[in-house]
């Protein structure tokens, strides 16, 4: 025999789930879907392939894309990288959407992630976004939705932190830098959960030439103790000569004003002034979310307020807002945080055959079940002995068996056992379902 | 201005869903989950990229799948082309998983199809597969999957066509040619629904040099008349010379009592004897499943029993069964056959604030909806008009508006519009829960 066999293993940076995890993982996504269509987002799909240009956009994204390439064919295809670009090509192409438009997606997105830091190559994410209106209340919309699915997820103790774009674009007059600065001074802030402060600070020294004095200031104004009106009074004061500063404290103000009236709890947000998403398209309203009891894994809910959406495809002026969960850290938090519930089935009834001559009676059993929305299963192994069958269903931790043998078949009964009061009785085949809907 | 902008188009082979299709289409794979789950089935996931020596084997398949390409690594990876593949090599990879295991997935699978045939490159499978076990009630229990699953999807004209590979190997003694050609022939038969007799006739000649009489009596065995147990009878008098024959046959005969134990409509299956399934490894039954009312797009649920599943990765000695749905095929054959619902969205309310100064009172009415719920938006546009605002509304197919104005907050009131019977009526806050929950 041959023993040049292949090793059935992944590349690094990819994972399969089983299904003692795949079950709680759908369990996941349908609740997050669950509370997005309660606001009224319908889904869109797109294909994981997409033409390169449109995803990079003419950039050089080689690094961090992976390319699909067909042989023999010229065509320059890569893998989505988000589910943002894919949402602009098919606002650009589809005019006629009804705006606002609210949709939701989710799907997996490929990176070239480095695989040693523990990240994942290929990864679920899940977007909800309103396209097509510049209103306040789609920002406090995605808040609300933020906050409500969270709560769904049974998840209580989360916090989400608001910023505005506008805000920290007043920072270069505040602290008196060069504006065109400003990109490179936010995309720094951003990494202040994965960086310490000595190494920001290089940093700010070495990449955006910052004196001493500058770095501190901005030290102080990111270390302000996040707060709701009371912070954006005291911002108001020492912004006071930043226009664009001073619009985005009025959103801010609008926006925690609409978040009481939407019912999103006092204690699950706050603005913090730290908050500035490295993206560079956002350009109002920035938000994330900690899980307050693991704080350590960083924000897994996030987005923001967009304009010019649309710009690489279209000279339209289209904005929008919308954040992003990423599925799959959040469910290695959830397990952390033992939120996980540990569903190996949702089988409810096996169906034990004693033997061969049982095996049709046995199915007629277990067709009866689904009949009667009860998910049930017949055992199908090989296992003469009663006890293996047993075993099985007890490590499949399936609540209920019915066993059938030949004596039973010829009474016209059935054993019916409890699996977990290890309790069995005996009943007639004309209410076996009623006993078993009892137990379940 | 810029005008070089990127066309947002897709490559060819590649497809959007926008809701209007995604709505039913989910509601699809939901209602094929909930029947696989009641089987008791549980899901997998595995990743859409893996080592490319996984998924060929080690053959050269370079013109038919998409490789996946990170610049930089010399990792040859690819994307799935089925999800049997990544099955087996799970089975592979976590030989404690208890059998016999029931496992489904849903998943995307990427082929380099030839777009110009109107095929997909991207297409959605839905598999379920009995692993580890030889016993024929798994065999049947995956063709009650099937009939279950087309009668949950609202298909009442279907047949699931059966055949049993071991009476077509049974060919070769029964015709008089080389045993060694059968995997040939059984290919050409699998191609009846595509190509015309002439064709193949052309294909027998050429490509397996049969002979005009092998070739007319392979016509003659392929075209007998599907049936049941006479038509089984028939064949073991035809193939009595044939020990593996035999031994199909009487599987057949097996699978056709526990058929009508399981409740499986005797007029939504038959057996075929010119299914083939031009797969190689299939060893025993084989099934596939047409539409009555749209024979020509062929099977759209297909499959059949193999042993030596893992042989690529490992010496086990692993059978099982299992079958695949084409869900994008399948949905465009619902929608030729008028069974696609269009519902744009599965909002049931919409709140419409008369002016800027009702947007905090219109969120909080929003909020006790999905309070109760009640799927809600708020009207997010910019639209001044009263009128521009219903269109919106209308256009969704939301069924119910409510209409909040200054009045109306004064007078603690709303305005509801059943907008199907285009009726507004005017109630006091406190109820107006109750009167929404009468008309949805």
């Amino acid at each position: 025999m041959s023993t040049n066999y292949i090793k059935p293993q992944l590349s690094a940076g990819f994972r399969d789930y089983l299904p003692k995890d795949q079950i709680p993982r759908q369990k996941i996504i349908k609740t997050i879907q669950n509370v997005f269509e309660s606001f009224g987002f319908v889904p869109l799909k797109t294909p994981a392939i997409e033409r390169k240009i449109n995803l990079t956009g003419g950039k050089d994204l080689d690094m961090e894309i992976f390319k699909a390439k067909l042989e023999g064919s010229p065509k320059e295809l890569a893998l989505r990288f988000d589910l943002t670009v894919p949402l602009a090509r098919v606002i650009s192409a589809n005019p006629k959407l009804e705006k606002p438009f609210k949709r939701y997606q989710v799907g997996r997105v490929w990176r070239g992630e480095r695989p040693q830091d523990g990240r994942y190559r290929e990864f679920l994410q899940f977007d909800a976004d309103i396209i097509g209106t510049k209103s306040l209340m789609a920002d406090s919309e995605i808040v609300a939705v933020m906050f409500e699915t969270m709560k769904a997820l049974g998840v209580n103790n989360f916090l989400i932190k608001l910023n505005n774009r506008k805000i920290l674009n007043g920072l270069s007059q505040y602290i008196g830098f060069d504006k065109k600065k400003t990109r490179d001074v936010l995309r720094i802030i951003d990494k202040k959960d994965k960086k310490s402060w000595p190494e920001l600070e290089q940093e700010f020294k070495k990449e955006v030439k910052l004196s001493n004095d500058q770095i501190k200031k901005i030290k102080e104004f990111i270390s302000i103790k996040p707060g709701k009106e009371e912070l954006l009074n005291k911002v108001k004061k020492l912004m006071a000569q930043s226009k664009q500063a001073l619009v985005g404290i009025g959103e801010l103000l609008q926006i925690t004003k609409n978040l009481k009236a939407l019912g999103v709890d006092d204690k699950n947000w706050d603005i913090d002034l730290s908050v500035a998403r490295g993206l560079g398209y956002y350009t109002g309203t920035v938000f994330e979310t900690i899980l307050t009891d693991l704080p350590e894994i960083g924000s897994i809910f996030s987005g923001g307020r967009y304009d010019n959406l649309v710009n690489r495809f279209s000279p339209a002026d289209i904005s929008g807002v919308g954040a992003s969960i990423g599925v799959d850290r959040f469910f290695v938090a959830m397990d952390k945080l033992g939120l996980i519930e540990n569903i190996k089935t949702k089988t409810k009834v096996i169906v034990l055959p004693l033997n061969k001559d049982c095996f049709l009676e046995s199915q007629k059993i277990v067709s009866q079940l689904r009949q009667n929305n009860i998910s049930a299963e017949v055992y199908l192994g090989r296992a003469d002995s009663f006890k293996e069958k047993i075993i099985y269903a007890a490590k499949k931790q399936i609540p209920v068996s019915v066993i059938i043998g030949p004596d039973e078949i010829k009474k016209k009964l059935v054993q019916i056992k409890d699996m977990e009061k290890e309790k069995q009785i005996e009943v007639k085949i004309d209410n076996f379902i009623e006993k078993i809907k009892e137990i379940i």
